[in-house]
């Protein structure tokens, strides 16, 4: 048998790439990437005329069948690989990204008479405009005591699946009547491959409240959000959940016209793209974390018990690596806080200095900072710029920066910026260990990770671990080609479970960050301090955040007057 | 009787300036100004070999003669007023500006031996060397349960007399043994024009912890500081204190040839620079509050009786107006404030914007943040960026920041700035009213007083008061003039008490501030948070900023080594 491959298929926010990987060796053979003419739609439809209203986000489908046709066929033509030797696909897709498709599968917005209606196209993960919907259900499940929500960190999204198709309902009934299924996108791509629906336990998990045993909330529940949505998992969602890693299908001849993939090419289940990540740095077991840093960071983890972990941001058997949970838990702001930085508070002769030596802005602020020595500051930030995912989960919370005096640099603030997400960091490892889950290791990927050496640096010091960061800068992708060989099986060349698939393709780089000693105990002293304001300001005693927010509200509704 | 004029002669820290004001209507005919060729020693004497310690900040007695006869000459030169139509002359100096002289009042500086002895040359108030020794004589004084700490806040500053005497005698007692006076700048300035000693009771009871019936520490005191210091009023200060508007002596031949006034004028006793601001805008009563607004802001307060405010800088009978209790308070970061947020947080486009309309930083700064509603930003900071002098007396404090969003704009931050000394003044005002002091309107002098309207505005709004504004852009000098004209007295076309004096010739602008009444209630919820957060950090519940002080000066020992 000569050399086989797999393909990853990531669906990004602006963006869908596919990779060509070595099944043996995991070695990236080459890529291609599609960038979605229509982006993300939150002022216009396509139409140019019809208004979103605030807080929409949408994407139109046909970019994704279109960026699968692109990708594959140039991959096959750029390395002339025989169609033959891919033995399996499988797609990752952001998440909670989903649509209303009608009986054959087909996207209500390619409709005629729902091209200008708003709730037709795919709502994409970041769309918030179901906030009031989230409400409701947080505050109907929380009377009724459903046992799901401490599985959520005791809320459920806005960005997440239910708010989404409720939010239809209530503003478009119509549209919910026609529609025959509402379905996560990372599914739905999987689908244009395989002609037919196969819904993945990692998205069905993290999204759609679904559990292992329990299944999905119940009818009672659903009644009590809205009488037409008792029978929604039935009438149109699909209740049969496929655990990832499983095959979803194969090429249909259609497909295959499409991309020029062989018909009857394995397709794996779909997965959700930062999860997607984790066999790809090689963890197929409990005590490691892998954080996926960008604007934001994602944190998972496997375990081998169901723990209740407070702000965590979801847990599901099945839901990374098939035989543990999964556990995810998130910082709302990590990558927006330096651009947020950037944009705001450089002054002008830093950007000249920049300019002058031909570097980037970002890459002088490190240079500045990383002269400086832990507690050299004297400064400490709540890095709540975007409220606080983990542990607290509360969206209300706002920054805090603490120790500025006459003498204070715009270096040093950048510091403390970066010092302050790494609290956050260890907080949320602390709280893991605390209620059971150990976490030994870390791992991280995305473009923080790959870039920004005195941010690993910082993050092992504070931590007080080892890190080790993923090889591959498309991790996502990788792990979903991981997935795809698995799928495939033995037998075709792929592997027949996850454990020596990950081991194998997965990968990590040679130079790992190593905690240096005394910085350890200056962060020691400076996280006791984060701590207790963390605990002051977070949980409660002084709700001076809440009480801002609020007075800004007023101040807006009376100007609106 | 024509026309009269007063004299009065404001010393500052760069530079002197002359003002000659018409008696009667308080009219300012005109000004000569000059600056000391010397400035601010703080690296190397005169000689440019002789380098100085750390915090030291020196001047060189020469400039002010110089001063003295050129603004004067100036003065009567452009003028072409008559010499005799001057009847009185008053000097204000910045306060607490000392000199070693010798029997006949000359600087020791002016010795061939003395000329490379850092000691012999003026310490400048901002001269921060002494700070061992005021730590150590707050500690003495504390632990002998000294009556007069509590009239100084609790602490007396290292900027002040005593602290800046025992210095000398530390470090140079060869120099102590050889001065036969240490002079208050003041006093020696007035000395300058009549040939004697007559120390002032401004600048000894603010500076030089003077009271009117209990007199100078008790010898005692001074004992237990070091033995040598036993006897040092009489021995090396001069017990005698004279009341401001009294007579100091009359212009001298040397000085009448020095200068061009005539010999025989009155001059008035000394009086510490921004004391001398109170009469400038007419207050001579209690219930008034003047702000002088720079890099940092006085407070100056009168009352008819003897209270202990926590927290301020003093009370001192006749310190500021004869017969009544002059209360001095402080905030020690407001100009600064703005400077350090300008130097270090002001972005490019920012910048941009400004040099592309022609206008100044501030003014676009302004300009944008007066687009914004009280409580609009949702920020929140407390004021500490250079400690806290009222009502915390803690240098070691340090400013906080609260409420910052990924939306957060630079105006907004420099408005919150703002905000934050606007609170500050208001937790001083209550402080006064609260241990029977009563504060009723408010007063501003000083260059952010005369320039800055959005901040006079949101002043206003902050503390629910009116705010009238100095009318001279130089109040100090406008001051001395009146307490000259004082000490001239009626007979000879001036004034018989400081009352009139003042009432005639003090003057504010016709517009003054007035309170917003929806400003007024968003700011009463917003102090509300402040006065929580001022509580917490400042008053020991959480005691963070000190901490980090201490890891941040271990970093620096650590790093040292």
């Amino acid at each position: 048998m000569g050399t086989k491959y797999t393909l990853g298929i990531d669906y990004g926010t602006l963006s869908a790439r596919a990779l060509l990987v070595d099944v043996n060796t995991g070695e990236e053979i080459a890529t291609a990437l599609y960038e979605y003419p229509h982006g993300v739609m939150d002022t216009y439809l396509p139409d140019h005329s019809t208004k979103l209203m605030p807080d929409f986000a949408l994407q139109h489908p046909q970019d994704y069948i279109d960026a699968l046709e692109y990708t594959i066929t140039e991959l096959l033509k750029k390395t002339g690989i025989n169609n033959e030797d891919i033995i399996g696909v499988c797609s990752d897709f952001t998440e909670c990204s989903m649509l209303p498709v009608d009986a054959r599968g087909i996207p209500l917005c390619f409709q005629e008479k729902y091209k200008t209606n708003p709730h037709s196209y795919v709502k994409l993960w970041k769309h918030h405009a179901a906030q009031e919907e989230a409400n409701k259900l947080n505050q109907i499940a929380e009377k009724r005591g459903e046992a799901f929500l401490k599985r959520y960190g005791g809320k459920i999204s806005s960005e997440w699946m239910f708010p989404k198709i409720w939010q239809i309902l209530e503003e478009d009934p119509a549209l919910y009547h026609d529609t025959t299924k509402f379905m996560e996108l990372a599914d739905w791509a999987t689908m244009q491959l395989t002609g037919v629906e196969s819904k993945n336990s990692c998205t069905a998990g993290y999204k759609a409240i679904w559990h292992k045993r329990e299944g999905f909330p119940s009818k009672a529940f659903f009644k009590e959000l809205h009488p037409e949505l008792e029978n929604v998992i039935e009438e149109k969602f699909n209740p049969v959940v496929y655990p990832i890693g499983s095959i979803a299908g194969q090429v249909t001849k259609e497909a295959s016209r499409l991309t020029g993939l062989k018909e009857g090419t394995i397709v794996a289940v779909g997965i959700g793209d930062a999860h997607a990540a984790v066999p790809a740095v090689g963890i197929t077991e409990p005590g490691k974390m892998l954080m996926i840093m960008g604007t934001s960071t994602c944190h998972m983890m496997l375990g081998d018990k169901e723990a209740i972990v407070p702000g965590m941001c979801g847990v599901v058997e099945d839901g990374i690596i098939p035989g543990y949970y999964g556990y995810e838990a998130g910082q709302s702001c990590v990558g927006d806080h330096f651009q947020w930085f950037k944009d705001h508070c450089v002054p002008e002769a830093y950007e000249k200095e920049a300019n002058e030596r031909g570097i980037n802005i970002f890459t002088l602020l490190s240079e500045k900072a990383e002269k400086l020595s832990p507690g050299e500051s004297g400064l400490l930030a709540l890095d709540w710029w975007n409220g606080n995912r983990s542990v607290l989960v509360d969206v209300d919370l706002t920054g805090l920066i603490i120790g500025m005096t006459l003498l204070t640099k715009p270096e040093e603030i950048y510091r403390a910026l970066i010092e302050a997400t790494a609290f956050g960091t260890k907080m949320i490892v602390e709280t893991f260990q605390e209620y059971g889950v150990p976490v030994n290791e870390l791992y991280a990927a995305g473009g923080i990770a790959e870039k920004n050496q005195l941010m690993m640096q910082i993050y092992s010091d504070v931590t007080n671990m080892d890190i080790k960061i993923a090889a591959s800068p498309q991790a996502p992708a990788l792990g979903a080609a991981i997935y795809a060989a698995v799928a495939a099986g033995k037998e075709k060349g792929g592997y027949d479970d996850i454990y020596t698939a990950a081991k194998t393709m997965g990968k990590v780089k040679d130079a790992s960050y190593s905690p240096n000693k005394e910085s350890v105990s200056v962060y020691e002293s400076l996280y006791e301090e984060y701590k207790k304001l963390h605990d002051y300001f977070g949980r409660g005693e002084n709700t001076v955040m809440k009480k801002l927010k609020k007075i800004k509200e007023n101040v807006y509704y009376v100007n609106e007057r």
